[in-house]
């Protein structure tokens, strides 16, 4: 199907400017659109790149005018209209419809007659796809794994027995579902040598990814000792993030490539971790709190805080304080002349004591 | 099998509390558990717990008497106890007992009679595999790979040529082992052209992997460029942790979950590494010494030195400096003043300089 | 074929010092080397190493002289030339020749004759594997994958569609190409349900590695949104790692393990990103500028800088600063004591104010 901007403005509830007639078969930057590609900006701060593009068509907010010649979509949230847009422009084709003959389905195992299942898939006993979901090649879906409908598990991704996923999550490849979490107990060593040894402790717990989940490539979120390690639905994990045993994640969560979430944490709804972030075990972080880049969080964040550095502190302090290292030897030599001072001043032998 | 309270006490050496014949099928949290679960607490500090459990029975430590009605066992590590109480309840059962038909054995290599070998798996030529070990769904045992008995390979793991593993080691998804460590040496550009390039040091060293070693999802531990990168017997490590090329990594210790251990560094036994913490390349950390969370280490650690803080510093320095990083507004501010203080002091018109 | 030292010295382009008839089976450590080892030292630092070990030979720098009894090749960058002697004694052995017969390869796609696939590895529709490049057990390459020349693919590697890799690539096991990037738009929850949702900003856009990148075990790079994320020739990419989505990476760059670069952040040519370092999006990286290992860089670095600590600063401060860190009780302590001091000469009775 061909769009036109009139078309798309419809589709996104935006006031159409200028050529409504125009096709559109692309969204481009402006450096690199042309006369049949669509551009979008999110503020009129980027009105010179949106001038000097070469772009037939534009999404801009509600307060700014597209060049002339350039047809226009104003919108609220253009952000937003160019996700919808994209959407329609490039649907998401489906890769597998059917189980391929070289996947291994166990016999208890239940696929959807609409669910696709792609090569050197394995399927345990007992697991449920459920319908539309694909399973791309290389795949490992445990023993009794549940996986709802409208899922997209890309390919090698490993899911341990007994975890649980809603509707429309979308699993990127490498992502390792339940493996045990990091349990063990310090002994003695056997028979009585010196030294000590880390005894397993079994972990029959679960994870739980909610609906409309999705995580990203080589993230390992582990099962919880005995009960759920819970994410919540809507929750949106970047790439190589771990999340230890037991945690509880809310819901509409987000959190950043390379974080770390340790064991038994919890973190509130609509909560931000930024990149590369720490969290230690047993921390709770509030609703819609924020943990900046590289946090080290060893303490609970209230509701709405924001915390940035390690360790941890409220943002506000965080933005003075953390430039200052760098004013650290400086600070140092103010204080080795105040000494100097002090003690000539202490031994002006007019100054009475 | 059906446990009663009485019988898991005897297992673990513990003394029975209250009515001994009361079943227990699982273990639970206190707060979810009922009649026929057992519960357990750490310390007397978790007594307000146990004593709102529904619980029927309870781990508890000698000290602690469990509330009327709750059956009790008292042992002197908890911990421990249910650790075995759970290997008890929750026996794991083995998912793989032959070759899959569906798995590539390669004609040179070994698979013990009684290991299990799921589909997707490929076993280059010379490998071996032990008794009772089994190797999950899309794992790839590369070329002249050596695993001990009683392994569990879990879906998704990748092992370079040549590695060795020894028995009871569990890998879980994602693992890569013997993947090349990152070696290159800088030279000028070929062909007189400006700038620099990178030149591949070909690494024909191997991992060793331990006795009784645990390795979490998507854990790389790379090759030795002439020799062996080796990971001691007992040692765990958590997920998505690095290990360069030429560790060594001593026995029975802990990494936890996204360490960095750069090249031909070595960590003594029992040594701890806590999650996000970095280490430098070739450097050396002391037996049972304890790196703490995100540190970032460039020097030696002695033999139970406890350092953290980027750049590491003693842990009893960095309880009380890092938490003043915070305070660094609040010192800039007081040095001004004293600043001023001193300017007034200094002019004072009676006194002798 | 046996190897001289008199070969190996014209083969680097050394200078021959002693016995050149001495047979080399192999490159060694200094404390592990026997009579037909070769071993190297990189400085005449490591002198004492060079004279205690038992190897039959030696690569040294210029200005060193082997042992008496250990024939010598002197070379200016004895790495280098023990990178082309490890060439030279261990060359490296293709694993995969054909298609096997256990893989899949869509009609639609083109694999070179001489290229190789190993089982259970999928490639999609529209891929094209280019000349003598290997792909490993387990390897998926997505719809329309453009594979160069002499790539090695190991295995478990996972391509999404549409990514484009040149010539002599070599991808470790666990690398995520073109996931898709973690864009994100904030909306208000459907149906005036109080809170936010998080709606995906699908992403058409591809990953691009240019010629002789290496890429280690585990890393994943996403996909643009709309254009290419791209890895600069010779560019070279350690285990972990993180590369968000839009990013452009120059040639000959050197990023290692754990680093993580945010979205849209450009990396300039020869650049150097050290371990569990992290760049904020839309960060520019200047050329043959260097990132410290845990920095934290959420400003652009100029050509040649070299940052380090987080938040970054120039090195030539955070060497200075950083230890400093570690004084801050001292530093208050000396504060307070200063204080006192002022109070008691402000007090001074016969002083004029």
């Amino acid at each position: 199907m061909t769009y036109t901007v009139a078309l798309l403005a419809e589709a996104v509830g935006g006031i159409l400017v200028g050529d409504g007639s125009r096709p559109v078969v692309r969204v481009a930057t402006p450096a690199a659109a042309g006369p049949q590609d669509l551009i979008y900006i999110d503020s009129a701060r980027h009105l010179a790149e949106l001038r000097a593009s070469g772009a037939g068509s534009a999404v801009v907010p509600r307060d700014v005018l597209p060049p002339p010649g350039m047809s226009g979509i104003q919108v609220d949230r253009p952000a937003s209209a160019i996700a919808r847009i994209l959407e329609l422009l490039v649907p998401s084709a489906r890769a597998f419809h059917q189980v391929s003959p070289q996947a291994v389905v166990d016999a208890g195992a239940v696929v959807a007659p609409d669910a696709g299942v792609g090569p050197f898939v394995y399927i345990g006993p007992g697991a449920r796809i459920g319908r539309r979901t694909e399973v791309h090649p290389g795949s490992t879906i445990g023993r009794g794994v549940t996986i709802g409908d409208d899922c997209i598990i890309y390919s090698g991704v490993h899911i341990y027995p007994e975890t649980v996923i809603g509707d429309r999550v979308v699993l990127h490849s490498g992502v390792v579902l339940g493996a045990d979490g990091f349990g063990f107990v310090q002994e003695p060593a056997p028979g009585g040598a010196p030294g000590v040894c880390h005894r397993k402790v079994p972990h029959v717990g679960r994870v739980v990814i909610e609906d409309d989940v999705e995580i990203g490539a080589n993230t390992a979120i582990d099962r919880a000792m005995l009960e759920d390690t819970r994410i919540g639905a809507g929750t949106k994990i970047d790439d190589l993030v771990m999340i230890g045993h037991n945690c509880q994640i809310g819901r509409h969560c987000i959190v950043v490539g390379q974080a770390g979430i340790s064991g038994s944490s919890t973190v509130g709804d609509e909560a931000t971790i930024a990149g590369q972030a720490g969290l230690a075990d047993h921390v709770r972080i509030g609703r819609r709190a924020t943990v900046g880049a590289q946090a080290g969080v060893t303490k609970n964040v209230a509701d709405e805080g924001v915390v940035l550095g390690s360790p941890a502190m409220p943002v506000r302090n965080a933005r003075r304080a953390l430039p200052l290292i760098e004013r650290l030897p400086e600070i140092r030599k103010q204080l080795a002349a105040h000494e100097g001072r002090l003690e000539r001043l202490e031994r002006a032998p007019n100054l009475e004591r």
